[in-house]
């Protein structure tokens, strides 16, 4: 398999991503080729610090990098030799079969779906993120792909997130919830009311809507909202976990005896945090798009990178967007005659 | 001074109500008269239980209680002798200074409104909920009252938000933040983007945008949003911090040398514990009626129904209202002439 990392992208720019890459390239050898999008002469220069010359690096620069505070669309109309643009031409020409980027959210997507377009069925693409519970993991969609979703949108996020949560998270038949104001039918606004109503004819293991206080309590596997809900959700419980843990930290100085007990149940705090750590998840999948994409976190370490890297190469492996076009068809065929809903 | 209780509303009902009513009156001899308002019979026999004849207490006979599954509105309208709406009626007529109450939020904000009606250049109320973070607490509003807020709403969230920061918390020059998808003025929902443009002109000490991520790593003290992302992430604060401790138990139970730690340590747990417990903060005000209104958590204990008469009390001493119609009054004169944003 062949994958495109935009090597510029991300707060800690090449020498995070190059690094990372280095890892992916050492654990995963399913991969064939890797590409790295960018400035040459920096991605070369820590190439050579890492005195990597692995045969299956192809370097294509790029001369331009999207900035924070560049708009999502302006920066693909306009900066059309970006890092990023140029890894989703890659995979638009069929010379690679996934993206990772840790850069500039709002111009992947939107590069994205400008190069690759939708999949069949699907109007809008929804970034997939995969949230630790106690005893296992849900999917959270969209988590910032989309802020002004539309109903049918959150439908084809339950479908899509579904999907994802079968073929490569293992769920059977995956539990999907709905985020609203309340559990009960008539809580929420007019757009998650008819989410709700086209949620409950279709044909997934839909249980209702669900709030944040069940998130963790007792998860659903798939979580259904609107992109700027969806970041908020992903971004707040980011920032409570970590604060958490510094808080206990604190907490601890206070007073030898707390911390020999910490020391004493060190490896309990450890074993949470490695679970918590977005590191290891490295990265969420754009699904919707014909093609695959991976958002990896803008903060995003060498390990990050290498588990976004692994990401994408399961995506590939377990041919998610075939399944969510067979899912989308199938919905179509037997119930889209009496609910245009995706149509 | 005098407060009405809904007696009825709440997971627990009457028993959880009126044992909270009991412990608050013990505590704050400010409280002059408190009105218990639901079924005088269960109230009666909640208070033998309790051998209270406190003669402060005064029983207000309503037959009618709102369900969850009821619609806001239809349950003002239809339901006039609920506990809730008799309790507003209490400070409608000028008989009482407060309600607290812990079921139906929609419904306790639909009779607010209607009975109450909202302050001099107030469009919508909203719920002013104080969280904590490692060294201190920020108000996040609104927290569910309003979710379908238009931007003027939460500019006006905003100044009330900094009113009760500074009234009833003392900051002296609260920090208010936009809750965004990025920190760059031009990422958000064209919302938020408004919201965004007419902060930055008022006189409010606004910092910009801010993410999910903000809220507990480098805290502002005034969180503003609209009610359907504030009760997410309320919601989802509150499950969270829930998860990591049960989470956190679960590790240490894993082996004996863990158990002995996590007791060595078992004060900092607690402190923390405490300090993230939401009955200690009891109940949260729902700023901008012509009255006060303090709105507690559903699965409200004793303790947290107290404090949430406490929180009531405070509103009234520190006259929070005449502080926000003034805040808005003058925002009027100076840039209202510039900035029509309020009217």
């Amino acid at each position: 398999m062949k994958i495109a990392l935009d090597a510029m992208g991300g707060d800690f720019g090449p020498p995070s991503l190059v690094a990372g890459a280095v890892m992916a390239l050492r654990d995963y050898q399913q991969i064939n080729k890797l590409f790295l999008v960018g400035d040459s002469d920096k991605i070369e220069s820590e190439l050579r610090k890492h005195q990597c010359n692995d045969s299956r690096i192809d370097i294509v620069h790029s001369t331009q990098v999207v900035d924070m505070s560049d708009r999502a669309w302006t920066a693909v109309r306009h900066k059309k030799d970006s890092s990023v643009s140029r890894a989703v031409d890659l995979v638009k020409r069929g010379q690679a079969d996934a993206i990772v980027t840790a850069g500039h959210t709002g111009a992947a997507v939107a590069a994205s779906m400008v190069k690759l377009r939708t999949l069949p069925g699907i109007d809008r693409p929804g970034i997939a993120a995969v949230l630790p519970t106690q005893t296992n993991v849900f999917v959270l969609i969209d988590a910032g792909a989309n802020i002004d979703a539309r109903p049918e949108h959150l439908l084809q996020y339950a479908f899509m997130g579904s999907v994802y949560s079968r073929h490569v998270l293992g769920y059977k038949n995956p539990t999907v919830g709905l985020v609203s104001l309340g559990e009960e039918d008539v809580k929420g606004t007019e757009k998650t009311k008819e989410v709700f109503k086209m949620l409950k004819k279709s044909s997934l293991n839909f249980v209702g809507n669900i709030e944040g206080r069940h998130l963790f309590e007792d998860p659903v596997e798939v979580v259904v909202c609107d992109g700027f809900v969806g970041n908020v959700i992903l971004k707040t419980c980011e920032s409570i976990a970590v604060a958490i843990f510094k808080w206990l930290r604190h907490e601890f100085e206070r007073s030898k005896w707390r911390m020999a007990g910490a020391y004493l149940a060190r490896h309990a705090f450890k074993d949470i945090k490695n679970k918590t750590n977005y590191e290891e998840y490295g990265g969420s999948p754009l699904l919707g798009v014909n093609g695959i994409c991976i958002i990896a976190h803008g903060a995003s370490s060498p390990l990050a990178i290498k588990n976004a890297l692994r990401v994408a190469a399961e995506s590939i492996e377990q041919q998610v967007n075939p399944h969510i076009v067979e899912e989308i068809r199938r919905y179509h065929e037997t119930t889209a005659s009496l609910e245009p809903a995706l149509r």
